[in-house]
């Protein structure tokens, strides 16, 4: 079996399912959101505003499946369930950080760029 | 009026929106693209698998509205439209080939994970 080098432009190569996990803005800030330390559901859902229950169940169930985040249970009444960052997942923390970051330092640009196609229009 | 310091984590803040707009595999896939040279909006079609006429075309028009990629039309027959990255879009080609990158590399990784997963169910 012969494989092909990863081409995140060929829609049938894997690589662009993983790229279609991490290139997610709930994906990201999840991640982002672990960066400093462990953290549990509803700490997560405080946290990163926006996002519903659903989808930050989803999420972390997604990262947890591609072996980025791990989920570790406590038999405590109440039951803490807390998720955290695996290696792998570390691996992503400095590209992500730079997106968040661009973000954030980028957007007097980008709203300079939004009000001129305003007044262009 | 008082500006507080962007915060990608607050659903309100304007970097959110920004973030939005970049963490989103398509946006990635066409700034990837650009990234050597100008190109076509057929050619970025055919070199994107899977993206459709409409995703393409609503993915560049959110990117050249804010600011991150520019759209120039030369007067041939047939009419000769060409994308290309911004200054302030070639900023976001380090952090973006890193994300694209690491799905490249590490789908090793991912994929054992994803394995590992179906065999403990």
């Amino acid at each position: 079996m012969t494989r092909t080098k990863p081409d995140v432009f060929n829609a049938n190569c894997e690589s662009r399912q993983v790229l279609a996990l991490i290139a997610d803005r709930w994906s990201m800030l999840v991640i982002y959101a672990l960066s400093r330390r462990t953290r549990r559901h509803g700490e997560l859902r405080r946290m990163i505003g926006g996002i519903s229950q659903k989808m930050l169940t989803q999420t972390l169930r997604a990262l947890e499946q591609d072996g980025l985040v791990t989920r570790s249970t406590y038999d405590e009444l109440p039951r803490r369930v807390e998720y955290s960052l695996t290696p792998l997942g570390r691996t992503l923390l400095q590209p992500l950080q730079s997106i968040c970051r661009w973000a954030q330092n980028h957007l007097p640009q980008v709203r300079a760029a939004r009000d001129n196609v305003r007044i262009t229009l």
